[in-house]
């Protein structure tokens, strides 16, 4: 076997065997396989697509590619999510600890922000003294003996996707339904769990740039995703604004935290309910969706979430109090508001620009090595539908002296287009793929 | 611009423009742009496809990528000619001479041999003395004064080809139409000919491997090439069998000595003169291709040629005398003749694996590196169509101590198909593309 006949098979659209492409899994992760030669396969991959077969070998060969997180020692059902990437959007820290107070586990693995969207591991460090890092052995403890944990993932997880969603990244390869896919699947199949919920974003800025093939990818990942024989489902849901209110590291735990208090109602609230029902319900712990949902408000009304979320923190090193007294969080020295000069109804709002507003504040990065500032942000005032007067503040910005205010406001600025006439609000939940 | 952009838009199929074209030549002659960046910009070539505008561009950029040879002070009409690569293949030292004789001026780059195929530099290095190595200066002097000089293609010649043929070498994007047309006429377009007849193989070992393709490649090379401003003309010649019977470097310069000399036929001198035909016609010596060929039989008879090969070897410092006493070449100092086990009728013979042969005895290389032997190689004594006898010698090997004799027999053997019963010759010109 060699990767010249591999690459020429799929030059002509033939279908790669199983053994074709395990070979070219283990030849990209050893490097015996060229970077020329990987990223001309991603290319013929992405113009001449794959079957289902070839996407399930390649999510398959991929997670083998590294270490396989063994999560057997784990009592009960243990359960990840994943979003495709937005804005606004800790869902995480909603729907974790309500789902662990239903009994089931939480072993998650997570990611920091890159580009315009936030992660989160930066978010959780935002609490003091909070660690992301620990041990195998620590992070199957901790779950075992607090229902949940978050940490980040190993360097050694599905290192084929690390060399492959590099070059994807500098050779116009991203947006390729069974490299997305494999991709994603990948890494949350190496990451053990049993059950997996996908939040496919929808909008200005997510990775498939119309609603049909956001469905489009959501169908895939859950059919590849069953076929791996771990239980999958998948939300569509809108992300043509921010999720949240709250952009920005400190600022989205304390938004979770108003939301978990029971003080905060909303968009971000009912996604996270929504995809942790989902979790409940591929877990078997109530029959239908709606027991599950309600399950949820449940947890969340008697302060079992919140409760969660505090032994959370102080099972990773955190301060348990935050929860209760989410002062404690970091705070940025100032705040200044961005305000429009001209008052209507909000249209549209640019999501990845809002994004890369936060980012220009201070709170993301472009690169893994930049430094970030957790307490900085932005806070929206106005969601898509809402009336907004001329001189009314649109956003509060959260600023330190490493931020480019000027830069962020006018990402937020021009984020935002009006219409004179009344505006309906968005559809949140956009599809349920199950 | 940027690449990202570019690959975007040829992986969906999109027409590329001058400036993007130019852009991404530039970036991968200055290694801006990434390998692989580059070789997914091939595959999606191959996939994709190139309209005509497109490949005329990626030519001339591609000729632009080094230096553009200057031939303006050489008076008249400069003519050049190019094989897509053949065993046997000797019909530069034949047409050259010839064409020179007519008046038309040939100022011509060869390659060496790789592979399977050979070279003209290696074949005229046999010559004792002759160099393929002098300044441009020198070059268009000689032309000038004997009316034609072969040297070999300088490093600063298409640039831009070097890297995207080294990538296309190992990433499955060899034979692709636009990628083969631009790799071969940006070259000659650098080389700065007016008039060049191209010599399109098809058959066992050509670079397309269907005669429709080979005539396809040829018609895109006529169209692409008069689109530059040059003239353009294309034959698609048989190579289901050498075209020569002598395979080996100072073994082809004896046949192109014998055919001068008017001591032997067949295919090479066939095709040799109607390639020189064509390139007379296009310079307009003679109105119709009839009268061309006609006036090349005339030179051949008169022994103008054969004299004009003896001022090219003395012109580039080699024996003068070779062409009137072949016995100067080098010669092998063992032959052994390869018979076959059983008679009948020659079906077929794997040219490839006779180019093969060849560089198992030392002719040739794999590696610009590899040694070679000037001396050695094989004379064929049959062809397609004739009728052999077991025990009968099918060709004649020229050894020496580098050569793998029993790796040469093998291939030479393996090389043969026969019948039981008669089977026609091939057609030798194929197709004529003007």
């Amino acid at each position: 076997m060699n990767i010249i006949d591999l690459l020429t098979k799929k030059r002509f659209g033939k279908e790669l065997t199983q053994e074709e492409i395990r070979f070219f899994v283990k030849g990209v992760t050893t490097g015996e396989i060229a970077e020329y030669q990987a990223s001309a396969m991603l290319m013929a991959i992405c113009i001449n697509g794959m079957t289902a077969n070839e996407t399930l070998y390649l999510t398959m060969e991929m997670a083998a590619s590294g270490d396989m997180l063994d999560l057997s020692e784990i009592k009960g059902i243990k359960c990840d999510k994943h979003s495709t990437g937005g804005v606004g959007d800790t869902t995480s820290l909603v729907l974790v600890p309500l789902v662990a107070a239903c009994g089931v586990k939480f072993a998650k693995m997570s990611g920091r922000g890159l580009g315009f969207t936030g992660g989160t591991l930066d978010k959780l460090e935002s609490v003091p003294g909070l660690s992301v890092s620990m041990s195998a052995e620590k992070f199957i403890d901790t779950v075992n003996d607090v229902g949940l944990a978050i940490i980040g993932q190993t360097q050694s997880l599905a290192p084929a996707d690390k060399v492959l969603y590099s070059l994807r990244d500098v050779t116009a390869t991203v947006d390729c339904l069974p490299l997305v896919t494999s991709s994603i699947l990948s890494k949350k199949i190496a990451s053990g769990a049993d059950v997996i919920v996908l939040d496919v974003k929808t909008g200005s800025g997510a990775v498939m740039d119309t609603y049909e093939k956001s469905v489009e990818l959501a169908k895939t990942m859950v059919d590849i995703g069953n076929r791996t024989g771990r239980k999958f489902s998948a939300l569509v849901t809108d992300m043509n604004q921010p999720l949240g209110n709250y952009v920005g590291n400190a600022l989205e735990v304390y938004e979770a935290i108003e939301i978990l208090s029971g003080r905060a109602e909303g968009d971000l609230k009912d996604v996270a309910l929504a995809l942790g029902a989902h979790i409940l319900r591929l877990s078997g712990v109530r029959e239908t969706y709606d027991e599950c949902l309600k399950l949820m408000h449940e947890k969340l009304e008697s302060g079992e979430g919140l409760k969660k979320l505090s032994q959370l923190f102080k099972a990773q090193g955190g301060d348990e109090r935050v929860p209760y007294h989410p002062e404690l969080l970091p705070k940025a020295p100032e705040t200044m508001d961005v305000c429009l000069e001209k008052g209507g109804y909000i249209k549209s709002i640019q999501t990845d620009m809002i994004g890369y507003a936060a980012k220009a504040l201070g709170a993301g990065r472009d690169k893994k090595e930049d430094e970030i500032d957790l307490s900085v942000g932005l806070v929206m005032k106005k969601r898509v539908g809402d009336r907004i007067e001329a001189g009314e503040a649109f956003a509060t910005m959260h600023i330190s002296p490493i931020s480019n205010v000027a830069r962020a406001k006018q990402l937020i600025l021009d984020s935002v287009a009006l219409s004179d006439t009344p505006v309906e609000k968005p559809v949140l939940i956009r599809g349920v793929i199950e």
